[in-house]
C-alpha cells in the first residue's frame, strides 16, 4: 500500500480508457481512490494461486480472495469471491477454483476487514443536476432500506457533516455494540473527495463505494469500489442536451431584469378593445394599479382603448419602449418578437401558450423564438406566463383581472402562472397579505429560476422568497445563487412532479438510488432551502413571511382550551421538529397564578380553567404575555376559544402583545364558532397578525420559519 | 432433529423455572418453539470439545459453535460464539475456549445456515394491551432500522400476512439476488404461533427470534432464539394492576347504556338559578333540544329554575329518575352517587372535574366512586366529563351552552370533554353536519372506550364512529369488538399521546422496540379501525362520513383550474395512497370536446380552457359528469375557480351531479375569492356536499375514507 500522486491517479484513468475498459479493475479504483484520501482495505494482486498463498501471509489472515478482470463484472454472481481464508492452503485451493472463472485474469488478495457497520458511498451524474454525491447505509440491502441521501458537487465540509446526520439510521455514527463513535471527520472527507473527483475527472462517470466498512476503531475501509467510467452507458450523452436546447443560451450571464419591474414605459401588442380578452384586461390591470409610466396599444386596427390611442405595429410606435407584452397568438409572437427587437425593444413578455408544452410544431414555434432572442440579445419572460407583478412600481403584465395589487415584502417565483392570476385572487382575499414582485416563469426560455433568484437576491423591495417550481433549467446556477441569498432572505419552496420519476435500472447503486425527487431534496437542503410539499403551506408560509420576522428559533408555547388540543398539538410539534420547553418560573408562577389553583400548569398552557374563570380576554392576554415574556419560548399560538356564550374578547390586546414582543411570532388559530373566527381574522390580518383556520397550520408554518431561520444560520 | 409434543414442550418450560431460570437456554428455546411449528437450525448439545467435533462432523461443515448455560446471556459479548468452523480440528480447539467461559455448561454444535436475509419475530407481553407479536427486519440492525410492525395476541392468519406487508423493506419477501420468494404462509404461520404460545404458557414472558435466517430456499430457519420466563423482569407485575384498579370491576360485563341516550326522566344534581354556571346551563341545553321527558331538578335551595320546580333532595325527587346527572364538587359526589343508587337511579353522569386527574387526593375520592359503583352496580359516564349528547332524543348532559344540536348519523367517543363543548360549536357553526351520539369519557371510571363501542355498534342511529382517545382502558375488549364493527360501520380514531413514550430499556430486541405508538398501529389495523394525527381530519373525516357514502375504491378523478395544481394534487394523491387512473375513451372523448383542441386532455382534468372558453359552470358541469360516470372513477375532487371576473356559477349543478351519482363521493374545493368560497361552502353545505377550504384536504379525507372501505372489505 504505497501513496500515488495526482499523476499516477490520472494515470490509472487513462490506462483503462486506453485499453477500453468501460470501468477499473477493483484493485485500480481502490488505488485511484486512495489518491483521494479514501481509506481502503489492505491487499494486492497476485497472479498464481501460489503468489496469492505467500501475499495472503503477508497481509495476515484471515483473506478474502477475489477474481480480477478488466471486464469483470458481477463478481458475486459468479463466484469470484472467498470469503473468510484463514489458511496459505485455502487460499492455494480457492486461487485455482477463481482463476478458471472465464474473465479472471488475476488474483485480489484482500484483509478480511473486520467490523459490523456497513456504509455506501458514490457519485453519479445526472443528465440535469450534473454530478451527485450519495451517502447512506450500505451492505447488501441498500436498495431495500433505501437510507440515502444526496449532494450536488461540490460539496462543503459542512455539505458533507450535514449528510453524514440526515439519514434515519444516523445513530450508526454513535458508539455501536462496543465500538466507538465512526470518525465522521474522515467520513466527511470521503465524500467531499468524491465531488472533487467527479469535476477533476470528466471521464470518472461513476463511483461506488460499497461496503464502506467501519472498522473496531471507528475508522472506514473501502472494501469493495467500482469506478465506472464515461461512454460505458450510451444513453447518457443522448438525454445530456435536450433541456438546455430550449433555453436562450444568453440566460448563463447574469442580466439587469431591472425594465421588467420598473419599466419607464410599456408597448401592448395585442391590445383588444373587447372586454374579457387578455388584451384587453392587462390594460385595465396596468392602469387599476396607478402605473405611471407611458402604456403603448398595438394593435392593425388602430383607434381608441380604455381612453389610449391604439398604433397600428411596433414599428409605428413612437419611440421604443422599456418592455414590451406581447398578447398574440403563438404563431405570429415569432414576428411580434422581431419586430420589437427592431424597434429597440430588449425587454419582452410573450403571453401566449401553445409552444413547446403542446406539441413539436409548438416546440419548433419555440425554437425560433429563442434564435431571434440570442440574435438580437433580448430578454423574455415566457411564453405561456400570465405574467408577472411589480407592486413597488404599480405594474403588472398578468392579463388575469385583479384589481388593484397589495403591496408586500415577498416575492413569488412560479413556474405557473396561477400565481398571477385565481391564485393572487385567493391570496389577496382570504389571506390579507401583499406581494413585492411575482414572476410566472412559464416556459422559461430565457428567463428561468436562476436569473429570477438572482434579480430577487439584490432586490431591496423583497425580503423573502417562495418558489413553485416543476422542473429546473439551471440547477447549478440556481444552487450557487440560493446559497448566498439563504442567508438573508429566507426561501421556501414546492417543488412538484417528483413522484412519478422512478429508480432508474443501472449497475451501480449510486445511480439507481438517483431519483430525481431525493437529488432535489439534497440540493435544496445545500442551498438553505426549505422545501414542503402542500401548495397551502406555500401561500401561508408567504403569508407569515409577509407579516412576522423569522422566530429566533424553534421553541414554542401555546394556549389551548382543551386537554386533547394540548396534547395532539405537542404531538404535532415533536413530529415537525418543534420544541414545547418548560417555562421560566416567574412565567409559569403568573399562568399559575391566573388559574384554579387545582390546575397543574405548565407549557403548553391550558387556558380552559382561567378563561372560565376569569373570563377569556383576561385568560389569554395575561397568559400570553406570560409565555411572550419568557426567554424559552420563540413564539406563541393562542388557540382561541371563541362562542358567544363564554363571551367574545377584543382582539385589541393580541395587536397590542405583537407591538410589545415584534421578534416573537403569534400565530393565531381557533376553536369555537366559526363566524367569530371569521372576523377575528378579519379585524387581526389587516394589522399584521397572521391566523390560521386549522389548528395545525400554525405549528406547520413556524417549523418551515424554524428551518428558515436554522438555514440563516448555518 | 426429533418432534416433541406438547406436554414436552410444557416440560421443558417447567424444567426451567424449577431450576430457578430466568430463560431457556438457546437449545431449549428451539425445542420449545420446533414444537409449535417453527423451523430452527439443526443443532446438538455436547458436553466435551471431542464430542462437539463428531457431532459437527455429523451436521455437516462448517458449523458455529456456542457457548451453552442456563444463565449465560450476552454469549456475543462474552466471545462465546464461533461462526463458520469448516474442520473438526477448528471445534476442537474453538470448543475448548468456550469451555472455559464462565457459565458455559455445555456446547451447542449448529449448522451454519446460509442465507443474506435476516428477519426478527418475538412477543411481549405489555402491561396494558397484554402479549404482542413483533415482526420485521432483523440481524444487527434491528434497533437501528426499527422497521418493525406489531399485532396483538391471538392473531389470525390473515393478521400475520398483513404483518408481513406492512414493513418498510417489504420488498426482503420478493425473490432477492438471485433468490427465491421467501415462503410467507409459513412465515405467516410462525407468528400466529407466538401469539398461540402467549396465550397458552403465562410462564413465557418474552420471545425473541432474531435472526430468523432465511435459507437460499426462501424456508426461514430460527438460528438464535430467547425465552424469557416470567417473573425475571421484575417490575413486570408491579405495573400490572394499577390502571386496573381505577376501573369499575363492572366494566367487563356487556351492558345496556340505553338509559343514557334514551332517558324518559332524568334528575340534575347541582341544578343552578345562575345563568352561566354549569348546573344551569344543562338545563338549557337539555330544553333548548326539545327534550320530551322528565327533568328533574335538585338544590336544597329549593324553588324554581328555567320553570321547573327544584327538589331539596334526591331522595325527596317525586319518582325514581332512568339518569342523573351529578354537577356538584368533586369531594360530594361520592355522596350524590350514594344517593341516586338509594333512590333506584341506576345510571349517572359526573360532570366534576377533580378526581385522579388532579392529585392522589382526587385519586382517592374517584376511588370511593368505584366503590359505590361497584356496591350498587351502577353505570356511570365521567367523572371530569362535560357530558354526552343523544339527536335522536333530543337530549343531552353537556353544560357547555349550545342551543339546538343538529342530528345527523355519525357518532364520537372522545376521551376530551370539548366534543361536547367548543368543538360541537366549531363542527355545528363551520362544518355543517349533525351527530347521532356523542360520549364525553372523562376518567372513564366504568364507561369507557369499550363499553361507549359496544353500544354504539348496536345502535342504528350510528353508521360511522369518530374517537378521539389519549389512552386505552380496555384494549383486549375494545380489539374484539371493533374487529366486528368495522364490516359494517367505519371507524376513524386520533390516539394522541404517542410521542412521549420512547423505547423501553430491556434485554429482548422485541421488548425494546414495543413502543406505544407501534402496539396501537398495529392493534388499530388488527381492528380495521382508520388511524389519523390530525385534530382537523378527524372533524373533516366526520364530515365526510355524515354526507357521503364511503367511496367504492381509491380511484380519483380532479379538475383544477392550473396545470401546478393538478400536478401538487397528483403528487399528494400518490403520497396518499389514491390513484388518479385513466379514463374511459367515452369520458375522455367527451371532456376533450369541452376543451380548446390544443390542450391534450386527460385524468386530472386541466378544466382552465374549458372554462375560459366555455365558461366556468359549463366547464365543470360537464367534465364533473363525464368523470362522474366513468367507471374507473370512485370520487370526483373539483377546485372550483370562483372569482367575480370569471363569471360565478350556481351550485345547483353540484347538487344534481350528487344525486345523479350518489354513491361516488363529490368533494368540493376552491380557488380564487374567499367571499365566493365561503358563499359556495354555506349554499353546497346545508344541502349534503361536503366542502373544504384547503385543497390538499379533500384528498386527505378521501384517503381516509379508501382506508375505510378497505377495511370493511377484507
Amino acid at each position: 500500500m504505497t501513496s500515488i500522486n495526482n499523476l499516477e491517479a490520472t494515470d490509472i484513468i487513462n490506462k483503462a480508457i486506453a485499453s477500453g475498459q468501460t470501468a477499473l479493475s477493483e484493485y485500480d479504483a481502490k488505488r485511484f481512490l486512495l489518491h483521494f484520501g479514501v481509506p481502503i482495505s489492505r491487499e494486492t494482486v497476485a497472479h498464481s494461486a501460489d503468489s496469492a498463498a505467500i501475499e495472503a501471509k503477508r497481509i495476515g489472515f484471515p483473506v478474502v480472495l477475489k477474481a480480477c478482470g478488466a471486464n469483470l463484472f458481477h463478481k458475486t454472481e459468479l463466484g469470484g469471491i472467498a470469503l473468510n481464508l484463514s489458511a496459505a492452503e485455502h487460499v492455494r485451493t480457492e486461487g485455482e477454483r477463481l482463476l478458471k472463472i472465464k474473465g479472471c485474469e488475476a488474483l485480489l488478495v484482500q484483509e478480511m476487514v473486520i467490523g459490523e457497520r456497513e456504509l455506501v458511498c458514490g457519485m453519479t451524474r445526472d443528465e440535469l443536476f450534473g454530478p451527485c454525491v450519495m451517502f447512506g447505509l450500505g451492505g447488501i440491502f441498500t436498495e431495500l432500506i433505501e437510507d440515502v441521501v444526496f449532494r450536488i458537487a461540490p460539496l462543503t465540509l459542512d455539505d458533507a457533516r450535514e449528510m453524514i446526520t440526515e439519514i434515519r439510521t444516523q445513530k450508526i455514527t454513535d458508539s455501536f455494540r462496543g465500538q466507538p463513535a465512526i470518525d465522521v471527520d474522515l467520513l466527511s472527507k470521503i465524500l467531499v473527495a468524491l465531488g472533487q473527483i467527479a469535476l477533476q475527472y470528466e471521464q470518472v462517470h461513476q463511483i461506488d463505494i460499497n461496503p464502506l466498512k467501519i472498522r473496531p476503531d471507528g475508522k472506514p475501509a473501502a472494501v469493495d469500489a467500482l469506478v465506472v467510467l464515461k461512454g460505458s452507458e450510451s444513453d447518457s450523452e443522448k438525454h445530456l442536451a435536450e433541456p438546455k436546447r430550449l433555453v436562450s443560451s444568453f440566460s448563463t450571464a447574469k442580466e439587469d431584469l431591472a425594465p421588467f419591474f420598473e419599466p419607464n414605459s410599456v408597448a401592448i401588442v395585442g391590445a383588444s378593445a373587447v372586454s374579457g380578452k387578455p388584451g384587453h384586461e392587462v390594460i385595465r390591470n396596468i392602469q387599476a394599479n396607478g402605473y405611471t409610466g407611458k402604456i403603448f396599444l398595438v394593435n392593425p386596427k388602430g383607434g381608441e382603448i380604455l381612453g389610449l390611442p391604439v398604433h397600428p405595429s411596433i414599428e409605428s410606435l413612437p419611440e421604443r419602449a422599456d418592455l414590451a407584452i406581447i398578447i398574440l397568438p403563438a404563431k405570429i409572437c415569432v414576428q411580434a418578437l422581431s419586430d420589437c427587437a427592431a424597434k429597440g425593444i430588449r425587454h419582452v413578455v410573450i403571453s401566449a401558450g401553445g409552444f413547446a408544452e403542446v406539441d413539436d410544431s409548438g416546440a419548433r414555434t419555440q425554437q425560433k423564438l429563442i434564435e431571434v432572442i440570442n440574435e438580437y440579445d433580448l430578454r423574455v419572460l415566457g411564453p405561456n406566463t400570465s405574467g408577472h407583478i411589480s407592486t413597488p412600481h404599480n405594474f403588472t403584465s398578468s392579463f388575469f383581472p385583479l384589481d388593484k395589487i397589495q403591496r408586500g415584502k415577498v416575492s413569488y417565483i412560479a413556474q405557473t402562472g396561477n400565481f398571477a392570476t385565481h391564485t393572487m385572487k385567493h391570496i389577496l382575499t382570504a389571506e390579507h397579505f401583499g406581494v413585492a414582485r411575482v414572476i410566472g416563469l412559464g416556459n422559461a426560455i430565457d428567463i428561468n429560476e436562476s436569473t429570477a433568484l438572482e434579480y430577487l437576491a439584490e432586490d431591496p423591495e423583497t425580503d423573502a422568497v417562495i418558489i413553485y417550481l416543476e422542473s429546473f433549467k439551471q440547477p447549478e446556477r440556481f444552487l450557487e445563487t440560493a446559497r448566498k441569498v439563504t442567508r438573508k432572505k429566507p426561501i421556501v419552496m414546492l417543488k412538484s412532479g417528483t413522484t412519478e420519476a422512478g429508480k432508474r435500472a443501472a449497475v451501480a447503486h449510486t445511480a439507481s438510488m438517483a431519483g430525481e425527487d431525493r437529488i432535489v431534496d439534497g440540493m435544496l437542503r445545500q442551498a438553505g432551502i426549505v422545501r414542503i410539499r402542500d401548495y397551502t403551506h406555500l401561500i401561508l408560509a408567504g403569508k407569515a413571511l409577509s407579516m412576522v420576522p423569522l422566530p429566533q428559533g424553534n421553541r414554542v408555547s401555546f394556549l389551548a382550551p382543551s386537554g386533547a388540543m394540548l396534547v395532539v398539538l405537542t404531538d404535532l410539534c415533536i413530529r415537525l421538529g418543534l420544541e414545547v420547553p418548560a417555562l421560566e418560573p416567574h412565567s409559569l408562577q403568573r399562568i399559575q397564578e391566573i388559574s384554579p389553583p387545582f390546575i397543574r400548569m405548565r407549557n403548553p398552557v391550558d387556558i380552559w380553567g382561567a378563561a372560565s374563570t376569569q373570563g377569556v380576554e383576561f385568560a389569554y392576554r395575561e397568559g400570553m404575555e406570560a409565555v411572550l415574556a419568557d426567554s424559552n419560548i420563540d413564539a406563541v399560538v393562542p388557540v382561541l376559544m371563541l362562542t358567544k356564550e363564554t363571551a367574545l374578547p377584543s382582539f385589541d390586546f393580541i395587536v397590542e402583545l405583537a407591538q410589545k414582543y415584534p421578534e416573537k411570532p403569534i400565530f393565531v388559530t381557533f376553536s369555537g364558532e366559526k363566524q367569530y373566527a371569521d372576523e377575528c381574522k378579519a379585524y387581526l390580518e389587516p394589522r399584521g397578525i397572521a391566523t390560521f383556520p386549522e389548528i395545525e397550520q400554525p405549528f406547520e408554518v413556524l417549523s418551515i420559519l424554524a428551518r428558515c431561520r436554522r438555514f440563516m444560520e448555518r
